[in-house]
């Protein structure tokens, strides 16, 4: 120990944990997806605002699931004033603190959207993160159902814009005012049960992952998992479960809409969310959204702590291969409800909100996973390369690359150590450039440079005889007068796009 | 105190000290010119690559001008397992660990670009915040300064993408071995003078702020500001001083670079420094780029203490007015330089790169200025009234909606209390809603609805015997069937943005 503290050790370069570093193809394809969603977003009347990543942290509150003791789950620290400050942890706190801290100016309803990063302070696990991006939708100051089912629309019309076929997703709503509706009726009501009410209501979140079974276990004396682990059950009778697995195991909304009045009878909300979730189903309905697409699903939880009525999921219904090699339903790509209490608890007034957010990465690899992404399409740089590395040439070379690059072609001169011109051609065929120029003394003395199709030339060199058939080969390399580079160039990358068009 | 205590304090909903919210206006402006810079360097043959928001502290090493003490200046917490991570400070220190840790399969020279938010733990004021936007290029595994030189070509055409005139900007470049050589040819050399030499550069780097005489007293005794505060000089004599600011004087370099060759001669990187400054020249003007646009200048520094070569800075020369209402040049909107050591304190060899950072939220005021960014010209959505709250009429004004968006118009349901349809009037005037729908009891039972075109409206009811002359009156409200709502609404707006095209 002493010795490795004498000696300076290297300093060694490291993501830190639960982070990611993300390259140009998964760039380019967030960009085009976002692009696609805020398009719908405005569409539909909504304007963008965002937040700073900090917030005080008693602006953002305890709601996330998982994280009963104080900080758990946030990134926090304290300000030189001693004031603590959090990283968020999803984008609709802040736009809480948001719309408080700006209520005289905002004209309600407020219709906003906002894409940003949030930060989990979570172990972090394979494809479990701790900084995300989420793209939000909110409304807030609109207290009817209709904003919720607008909500729905909203996501079910995203996911069609994504290229995602009606059949591939649905949009699940429940209520939780049905939700406690339900654990009143089965004894659960009142302030001093809350804490149970939530165990019922992470064990109903589970049912996905560990289906009936496994969800009557955590309703009841507790479930073992495969590593051992106990997890302690709610302690419900067999009559509670019942009762619980008859509401999440409903299917066909419409068919059991009676039965579940009868159930939540006499509740302080239970009916008021049956009704909700009827009031729901009739304007999508309306509206041409029919239950392949908005579907009432009484499952449906949603682990956030603050939701107050209707809540929805967005699922995505294909099958995928999980790593354990089998067959699952893709599943959950966003989510949201309506969260009335979240405003107010900076006022002295009800602010009633709702708003859905969709998990970005998750969903890009369901669109990855469809081939809905354009794959990278974006053309690499020509490659002006370099002969000689006296001031003269390198000034010359330099204008050819801004002479391209001045018409609007993406181009970039060698810079790395050009005295192995081996180096270049690896760099240039490793990045995928589609033309090199080459200009030695012979060809500058004569002012002319060669131009080397590089995509051709791998043709050419590989594949030459099973292709003659469909077109002709163009020639790989040729040399044309510097004043002609710019049109050579282009002309070559017309017919390597025509090219890539024909082979789809 | 122990009464506060009892009584819960409502929560105050406010903005941690040194962070905004920003509105619609700004994000779109933003995203307008980000896509613009986006494209140059594109053209570059730059790609995307970003990573996190955290490092690990010591990746990020301490480079921050005016932060000696450890920790000043970022923000850090310790994570679960006892290692310390800070939120990154700008992106390059980030690019610098990606690079050394994914070395083996990134290919060199390696150009990439990044946008993304920086923070600073520092005391906040006015147009200073902690959270900010850079937006960087860089190129890693380039010794040449060809790179360099690039970088400055970049620029200037990145100034131009966003419409910033030739004469309206500057790229201003020097090199720091250049400083190290006069600072060595003055006695300042050695590992020991580190620090010295630091003042010194600081006090350079003041020039733009105090002026050559306020720089003297910073070289020499010191200075006090107009509040009184003492700032500690270099302590250098009258002759030390005076070859400084020969230095830094420069203002024609071809001119002066035979005595500067002579101030820096026999010291141990200066001339290597004024070669490449040379070199720099010629490369941008064979590239068509002139003095006017690219312009070598002594007085450059960059207050971060990495570049070890040629630096850059980004220059808006036109005059704004500042808070004082004084007229002063706009100024630095971004910068840059070369930093060898950067990735090689990862690596056991030398790593050469050479980057350029700007500052977006600065250039962006810059360019609201200039009157280059497209105030927010989207238009807002057209507004479905409510006349009726019973379940059978939302659902059809949800259909209006939705058939409007389904057409691609911009349109929403009046999602607040409708029982007062004086505030939904209010609320489509204070949106500037272009057109409202409206539906009452008489209409649905005729199947009509009411379209009323609300810009026609204000300037019927306003100015209308100032505008007859330029053209007819459109009718400000039209009764239409319910099957020809969409293409009605979409005439009137077609309409409007006529009228705005001809009003400019």
């Amino acid at each position: 120990m002493s010795e490795k503290q004498k000696k300076p050790q290297k300093l060694k370069a490291r993501l830190p944990r639960g982070f990611v570093d993300r390259e140009a193809a998964d760039i380019r394809a967030v960009n085009e997806m976002t692009a696609k969603i805020r398009e719908v977003y405005e569409r539909y009347g909504f304007d963008p605002v965002e937040t700073p990543l900090f917030e005080y942290t008693d602006a953002l509150g305890k709601f996330l699931p998982d994280s009963d003791r104080p900080n758990e789950g946030v990134f926090s620290l304290q300000d030189d004033d001693e004031q603590w400050m959090s990283l968020r942890y999803d984008l609709t706190a802040p736009l809480a603190r948001h719309v408080a801290e700006n209520f005289n100016e905002i004209q309600l309803p407020y219709r906003t959207y906002r894409a940003g990063y949030v930060f989990r302070n979570e172990k972090p696990g394979p494809g479990r993160f701790r900084q995300f991006m989420q793209f939000d939708a909110d409304t807030v100051g609109a207290a009817g159902v209709q904003a919720d089912a607008e909500m729905c629309m909203m996501m079910a019309d995203t996911m069609e814009a994504l290229g995602i076929k009606r059949g591939d997703y649905v949009i699940r709503v429940n209520n939780r005012k049905v939700l406690d509706g339900v654990l009143e009726a089965i004894g659960l009501g009142g302030d001093d049960k809350a804490g149970a009410r939530l165990t019922v209501l992470r064990a109903i979140d589970k049912l996905d992952k560990f289906g009936p079974e496994g969800v009557k276990l955590l309703l009841g004396p507790g479930r073992k998992d495969e590593s051992g682990d106990f997890t302690k059950g709610a302690g419900l009778s067999e009559e509670q479960i019942e009762k619980v697995l008859f509401f999440v195991g409903i299917q066909d909304y419409a068919a059991s809409a009676g039965d579940l009045a009868k159930l939540v009878e006499g509740t302080s909300k239970g009916g008021e969310g049956v009704d909700e979730l009827n009031q729901i189903g009739h304007l999508v309905t309306s509206a041409g959204y029919g239950p392949e697409r908005i579907k009432i699903d009484p499952s449906v939880v949603r682990g956030l702590e603050y939701y107050t009525g209707p809540v929805f999921e967005a699922e995505l219904q294909f099958a995928v291969t999980n790593e354990k090699g089998e067959k699952v339903v893709f599943g959950s790509v966003g989510g949201g409800g309506r969260y009335d209490g979240l405003v107010s608890r900076f006022m002295g007034q009800p602010v009633p909100a709702t708003g859905f957010s969709i998990g970005v990465s998750r969903l890009m690899t369901a669109l990855k996973n469809l081939g809905k992404l354009g794959q990278d399409d974006v053309v690499a740089p020509v490659l002006v390369t370099v002969m000689d590395g006296d001031v003269e040439s390198m000034g010359r070379y330099q204008r050819f690359t801004q002479d391209l690059r001045n018409a609007g072609i993406r181009a970039e001169m060698y810079q790395g150590n050009w005295k192995k011109f081996g180096n270049q051609l690896k760099y240039a065929d490793r990045r995928n450039a589609p033309v090199a120029i080459i200009q030695g003394g012979d060809e500058r003395a004569e002012g002319v440079v060669q131009i080397k199709d590089l995509i051709e030339g791998k043709r050419l060199s590989g594949e030459i005889e099973d292709n003659t058939s469909w077109r002709e080969a163009r020639v790989a390399q040729v040399s044309v007068p510097e004043a002609e580079l710019v049109a050579k160039v282009r002309e070559i990358l017309e017919a390597q796009a025509e090219d890539r068009a024909r082979a789809g």
